[in-house]
C-alpha cells in the first residue's frame, strides 16, 4: 500500500468522514487506490505523497484553480502579505480595494460582504435577505451548501426533497426540526412550481444557481426576476461555482438578469480561500441591523489573492481561454464516444464537463475510467473542470487513453467482456455515504 | 486626514458595518481618528497605510497572535506550503497531522473535524451534538458567534438575552423565528438557573466558554460535567479565545474537566485562518449522519501554520509567558489606578485583561486612553492580550504614558478637569450601532 493510502486509513479514524470535503474522498473516485494526499500542485500537475506525478483532468481542486495550481502571480501576492502580516488589530486595506473591483464588475451592485467559504457565504446571503425581506421563508434551487437554512428543506416532509439538487442518501441529523417549512425546493426551469410555492408560503427569499447542468428555457430567469420584483422577494444568485466560468463576473451577466444579491466563491481567489456576496444597498444595510461577524474574515491572504486573480483574469480573459478548453473536451469526448458507439449524456457549461453512460454499469465505467487513467499518470473521473494550463498536449494524451478504455467499456456493453473482473478494487461512491 | 481614516470613509459606504469584525471597527476604539488600516504589523508593533508605528497593547488581532504578528517560523512553514500548492484535487496530508497532534493534546477526545472561522466552528460542533444527542435545545453560556442557532436566543421572549453573553443593543433581524425556544442562555456560575432550563426544555447540548471575566465556583465546571453525563447532554467547550492562553490547549485542562467536543480557534494558527472541533468518537461519529463539508476546509495554509505555531507554544510554553505578562501588566495597572486614587474595575484572565472605571465617564476614559496612547505611538483600548513580544520595554513605556493619562483621569473625576473638552473627537462605542 501507498503512503497516501495509509494515510487516509489512519484520517478514517480521527476525521468523521476521513476529510473536509465530501467532493475529495477517495471513495468518489477510486476506493482503496486513490493517492488521496498531495505534496505538490503546480500548473494542472499534481505530485502524491510517493513523489508520482499526475496531470489533473478530473475536478481541478472542485473547481477553485482556474488559473491553474500555483499560479505564480498570486502566489507572489501572497508572498508578499505574508511578509507584509496577515493579521492585526487593525483591518486590511486590501478588502476595501476588492469590494471596489466588485462593484465595479456589478454595476447593479452598491455593497459588499466577504467570508472566507462558500456555506458561510450562503448563511450570511440568507441573513441579509430574511432581514431585508422580514420574512423566514427561502425558495431553493440547486447546492447552497451545509447549513441548517439549507439542509431544513428536508424536514418538510419525508420526501428526500434535496437529492436533485444536493446529494441522495444524505441524512440531515442534527437540523433543527423547528426549521421544517422554512425552505422549498423547486426545479430549474419550472416557473409554475416556483410560482406555486410564492404563492402558498410566506417567502422572503429565492435562491438558485444561475445555470445547473442545463441552461434556462423559455425566459425562465427573467420570469424569476419579475416574480421576486412583484412579490418583494430579495433574489439571490449562487455563483460560487458558476462565476468566472463564461464571464468576468456572474454567468448571470450572459443573460441580462441582475439579482439583488450575488454570492462568488472557489474560483475568485484561485486556490485562496475567499467568498464575496454583493448586493443592492437597500438589501445589503439590512445587514445593520443583525449581527455577522468574524474573526478570520479579516485575514489578509484572501482578499490579497483575489484582488491578484481578479486582475490576471481580466488581463488574460480567463474565462473565455477555460470555456475554449471545455467545448475541445466535450467534443473530443463525443466523437470518441460515437466511434465506439458508446451512448454518454453530457451536461455542464464547458468549464464544468460532466458526464455519464446510459448503461446500468455507469458507476463501475466511471471507477474503470479512474483506474486506468490513474495507471497513465492522469487523475480522471466523469467531471472535467477545465483550466488555463489543459494544453492541447495534455487533452490530446489524456484522449489516446480513453480511446483504449471506452474501447473496453463498448466491450463490456457487448457482453464481451466483464467489467467486474475488470476492476482492481470497490466501485466509487456516487454520492453520501457512511465511511468504515 | 489620513490615508486609513479616508479609506474606512469609503469603505462604510461599500461595505456594510464599514469592515468584517464588530470588534475591529475604528469606532470601536477612537471614532474619526483611528488609523482603521495597516500596512505591516511584525511582533508587537502595527504600522498604519502612512507609514507611522504603533506598539499593539490592545487586542493583537482580536487574540490570534500570541506569538505576535508575523512570527517567523509560521510564516516559513506557510511560505513553503505556498510554494508547494494551497488546494488540488487530492487532500493535504496537514491536516490528518494536526488531528494527530490535538488527539494527543486532549487524550479524552477521538476525532477531529477543521474548519477556517469561529462562527462555523461553532455551527459545526451544534451540528454534530444535537445529531448525537437526537434533541435540539441549546443551553448557552458566553459568546460562540453571528450564527442562527446562537441569535435565536433573542427569540425566547422581550428580553434581550443575549446581552450579558454578547454585545448590548444586538438586534438579530434575519434569525427564522421558527427557532424560538431552541437556544436558552444561563449565567456563569448559576447552577441552580442551567439545572432549571435542563429540567423544563429539552436540552441535548450544553455549550459554553470555560472562563469568563471570572472564574469558576463552587465546582461550577464539575457540577456542569455531571448534569450533563446525566441527562446525556452533549457538553461542548467553546474555548476559540480561551485556549492556548493557560495551558497547551484548553483552560478546562487547569480545572480536571473535560467535554464531549472541545472547540479552539484564534491562536492556534497565530494569524491564520484555522478552527478545530476535537470531540469524542461516540460523539463525533454523529457526524457521519449529516453533511458538513465546504471546499475551503480543504486548504493548506491553515493546518501548516497551526502545526508550526504548536509546536512553537509548546517548544517555549508560550501560555506561560503572555500569562506572566498579563500578571505584569494587571500589577501595573493596579498600582497606577492606586497612586492616582481611580477606582477601575479588573477582570479577565491574565492574558485577557480588560478593565473599565467605576464612574459614569468610563466610556469617555477609555476613548482619551485610546486618543492619547495613539498620540505616544500605542494602540490601546481596556484590553490589554498580551503576545510574548510584549517586552518590559514596552510595558515600561506605556505606563509611564498610562500614568499621565491617569493624572488627567484623576483631575477629571475630581471635577477640575472636563474629559469632554479632552476628547478630540466622538467617544467610542460600547457595542453593536448602526454606522452611517
Amino acid at each position: 500500500m501507498k503512503t497516501g493510502q495509509n494515510l487516509y486509513e489512519k484520517a478514517k479514524k480521527i476525521i468523521p468522514g476521513g476529510n473536509m470535503l465530501l467532493s475529495k474522498r477517495p471513495e468518489m473516485f477510486l476506493p482503496k487506490h486513490w493517492p488521496s494526499y498531495y505534496s505538490k500542485a503546480k500548473g494542472c500537475q499534481v505530485w502524491d505523497l510517493d513523489g508520482n506525478k499526475y496531470v489533473d483532468m478530473s475536478i481541478m481542486g472542485i473547481g477553485t484553480n482556474t488559473l491553474g495550481y500555483g499560479q505564480a502571480e498570486v502566489d507572489k501576492a501572497v508572498y508578499n502579505t505574508i511578509k507584509k502580516g496577515n493579521l492585526s488589530t487593525f483591518n486590511c486595506p486590501e478588502e476595501v480595494y476588492l469590494a471596489e473591483e466588485l462593484i465595479e464588475m456589478n454595476p447593479w451592485g452598491d455593497m459588499v460582504k466577504f467570508a472566507r467559504t462558500g456555506g458561510e457565504a450562503n448563511a450570511i446571503a440568507i441573513r441579509i435577505a430574511r432581514a431585508a425581506s422580514g420574512k423566514d421563508g427561502v425558495a431553493i434551487c440547486g447546492y447552497h451548501g451545509w447549513h441548517d437554512w439549507y439542509l431544513s428543506t428536508n424536514l418538510n416532509n419525508d420526501q428526500d426533497n434535496l437529492s436533485s439538487h444536493l446529494l441522495p442518501g444524505l441524512d440531515t441529523n442534527g437540523v433543527p426540526k423547528s426549521l421544517k417549512n422554512t425552505a422549498f425546493p423547486f426545479n430549474y426551469n419550472n416557473l409554475e412550481e416556483l410560482e406555486s410555492i410564492v404563492k402558498k408560503n410566506e417567502i422572503g427569499v429565492i435562491k438558485m444557481e444561475v445555470v445547473r447542468n442545463y441552461g434556462p428555457e423559455n425566459n425562465f430567469l427573467q420570469k424569476i426576476r419579475k416574480l421576486a420584483t412583484n412579490n418583494g422577494i430579495v433574489l439571490i444568485f449562487d455563483e460560487c461555482t458558476s462565476g468566472f466560468r463564461e464571464t468576468y463576473g456572474g454567468i448571470s451577466k450572459k443573460f441580462n438578469v441582475y439579482p439583488d444579491i450575488i454570492i462568488f466563491g472557489k474560483t475568485i481567489g484561485n486556490g485562496y480561500a475567499l467568498n464575496a456576496i454583493v448586493g443592492r444597498k437597500e438589501i445589503m444595510s439590512a445587514a445593520q441591523n443583525t449581527f455577522i461577524s468574524s474573526t478570520f474574515w479579516t485575514e489578509r491572504i484572501g482578499p490579497s489573492a483575489a484582488l491578484k486573480t481578479l486582475e490576471i483574469m481580466k488581463k488574460i480573459e480567463s474565462w473565455e481561454l477555460i470555456t475554449s478548453i471545455g467545448k475541445k473536451f466535450q467534443l473530443n469526448l463525443k466523437e470518441i464516444a460515437q466511434k465506439h458507439n458508446i451512448k454518454i449524456n453530457l451536461s455542464g457549461i464547458p468549464s464544468l464537463t460532466t458526464y455519464s453512460f446510459s448503461s446500468r454499469n455507469t458507476l463501475k465505467y466511471k471507477t474503470y475510467i479512474t483506474q486506468e487513467m490513474l495507471k497513465n499518470g492522469f487523475l480522471a473521473s466523469t467531471h472535467f473542470y477545465s483550466c488555463i494550463k489543459h494544453t492541447d498536449k495534455f487533452l490530446t494524451k489524456y484522449f489516446n487513453v480513453l480511446d483504449s478504455i471506452f474501447y473496453t467499456i463498448n466491450k463490456c456493453e457487448k457482453d464481451e467482456l466483464n467489467i467486474d473482473k475488470l476492476l482492481d478494487g470497490p466501485v466509487c461512491h456516487s454520492g453520501f455515504k457512511r465511511l468504515n
